[in-house]
């Protein structure tokens, strides 16, 4: 059993680094991230593990022999003004896990899970399982100019060796991360921490409609041909169908032009975020919207087009791993952010647990949990490894 | 009688003034505002009128003696890339009737009508008509950081002179304006012009909504607090609104924060464009649209205010003048974009007469119109003089 002291001694190593006034920042492939690599080699060595660092330059903590090991473990890495415990109670709860599990158990720290620094964000676990587009990666430029291939190389990480991340995967038998709960949806299921039994699908719709700017005043709305009026009616029709079929839809992104106070809107780019626990339920709303969308562009003489400019079809966790978890009583949850733990599910078995965040706050300062209830998350994984390593 | 000939003579002079690939530029205050004067001057000087401008830069072409006199005009400004007769085609048709008529009539080219390079509109006939906020026009600015004041004694006129524009009012008894049609209504009539039984009221709405930036993912439906989902039914809610009581209604500018793809917007800022026939009916819109914005404010989580940030209640042109403009047969239209006769109307009789554009387009190098209905146009003009002036 681990309780929250555990915890917290570990953590207290890290909270001094990349602490501002604003909250916690800890960009990958800085000084901060050095030494939260510190903090990881001497937990490490406190418990007999060797430290190795693969080649997208994520850390493992690995016992002795060849493996392959079962691992448990999340990221070190934060966004700009972060909290304290998004990643970094994961690997700390991963090192307490270690420390008690009687099987061998490897821990990971996976590098710029954030990718807060060049929009990269799973990078790590990306390069591992072999699906990161390494090309495109390598020349992306930080706020000051730096590529992430002279980041890389400055944190002592080859990046012409990036394309051979994979080879570490032969190490791993399974993993499980612990995160912190980025909604309110453990404490409104008055647990300690959930089991996730997916990460949500998700679908990023562009949407771009052509009108014609004409005079405010003299064009008659029989005759006008009004981009942002017919985007409104998009809007309200997304939101309308996703709440039917229980999604998530954000208009998180939106462009008018001209933009100007007597003219009519002409052109519109808008971006749709529709997230869910179902791919065929967002396949339905994708569908349905589409025709909606070209109706109302029809009635209102504007032009419409939708793309699906990205999506993701979800990633179902290994049942025989949540079912274990879940035995305590431990309320299955859809979780609805992106993590590592659902990068590597692809490739090995896989399980998550999220710990109950009272306020739902995530990516600020005033992210909050209980070390007492991520100490029985880390203990159902302690038990988890115990039946299964 | 007047024909197309004779307004085709008088706007061959102007045709070459600011013409460009793109259509005509003849900002005010410019080169090719002065060349516009010294065509106004050859008019005015083959009619043995005499010119003066007045403290705004407004340009009158005089009879002998003392007046007040009727006077006939409009503008020689453009927009930036406009067309050939906005303005243009007025101050043409006015000499033709002074040309013709047997009574003295002058003619006026009021100063920046189109405002389009200091935002500015029907700057000479505010100035005139003592509503022009002196103090807060004369130190803007235009694009290349020009002020209005320096621009204007660039071009002859002593901005420390703008406030006494006023005294040149008692020069006149009354105004008739012909103008081009900025809408297809004078065509949907059948009738080579049309006599403007008022302007349109006008208002426009400021609304600022304020709700909380959270993760597209993770936070659920019911907690989150979207500014652009509540700022799109509330434009829905505005244009319905709007059509049930016959008012034209523009979405025209809207700023999204922080206008992110995977980020709950925060802040939205909207303006709305209404105009109608009806003051009364403007207001009760406005009074409709806040209930139902508070409504969906308080159902969305997000804090809405809506302001009215300017207005004008319209200007109904005098009767007996639009009686006998009408007396043809002309059809009487509401115009729905502003004109200087609109000002000249609250301080002496009035009247606006608009010719027929088959298009509908304005403030393009694709306006157009035939001479010949400008000409009839100008030819009602003629006739009401000789029975008023």
């Amino acid at each position: 059993m681990i309780d929250g002291a555990d915890l917290a001694a570990r953590m207290a190593g890290l909270e001094p680094i990349g602490l501002g006034p604003d909250g916690t920042t800890r960009l990958a492939w800085t000084s901060e991230d050095d030494a939260t690599g510190a903090w990881f080699a001497d937990q490490a060595q406190a418990l007999g593990l060797r430290v190795e660092r693969d080649a997208a330059g994520n850390r493992w903590a690995l016992p002795p022999g060849d493996g392959p090991w079962w691992a448990v473990g999340s990221h070190l890495d934060s966004v700009r003004a972060g909290g304290r415990f998004d990643g970094a109670l994961g690997v700390a709860a991963a090192f307490a896990v270690a420390a008690r599990s009687a099987k061998p158990v490897a821990v990971i720290s996976f590098a710029d899970e954030e990718g807060a620094r060049f929009n990269t964000p799973t990078f790590g676990s990306r390069a591992l399982t072999g699906v990161l587009d390494v090309a495109d990666v390598l020349g992306r430029a930080d706020a000051d100019g730096t590529t992430l291939a002279e980041a890389m190389r400055g944190a002592g990480v080859d990046p012409d060796g990036l394309a051979d991340a994979p080879a570490a995967l032969e190490r791993l038998r399974g993993f499980v991360e612990l995160h912190i709960d980025q909604s309110t949806d453990v404490d409104a299921a008055g647990a300690p921490f959930g089991v996730v039994g997916a990460l949500a699908a998700r679908r990023r719709l562009a949407l771009e409609l052509r009108g014609r700017a004409d005079h405010a005043g003299t064009t008659s709305m029989e005759e006008r041909r009004d981009a942002m009026a017919v985007a409104a009616r998009v809007i309200v029709a997304a939101l309308d169908l996703g709440l039917a079929a229980g999604l998530r839809i954000t208009p998180g992104r939106l462009l008018v032009a001209p933009n100007a106070l007597t003219t009519i809107p002409e052109h519109v780019r808008l971006w749709l975020d529709a997230r869910g626990a179902d791919a065929a339920a967002l396949d339905g709303f994708v569908a349905a919207l589409t025709e909606q969308a070209q109706a109302l562009g029809a009635e209102g003489r504007v032009e419409v087009t939708l793309r699906v400019e990205s999506r993701s079809d979800g990633t179902a966790f290994d049942r025989t791993l949540r079912e274990r978890l879940s035995a305590g009583g431990a309320p299955e949850v859809l979780c609805f952010a992106g993590h590592d733990a659902g990068l590597v599910a692809a490739r090995r078995p896989a399980a998550m647990v999220l710990v109950r965040n009272p306020t739902g706050i995530s990516h600020a300062a005033a992210e909050t949990v209980a070390l007492e209830d991520a100490a029985a998350g880390a203990t159902a994984i302690l038990e988890l490894l115990a039946a299964v390593a």
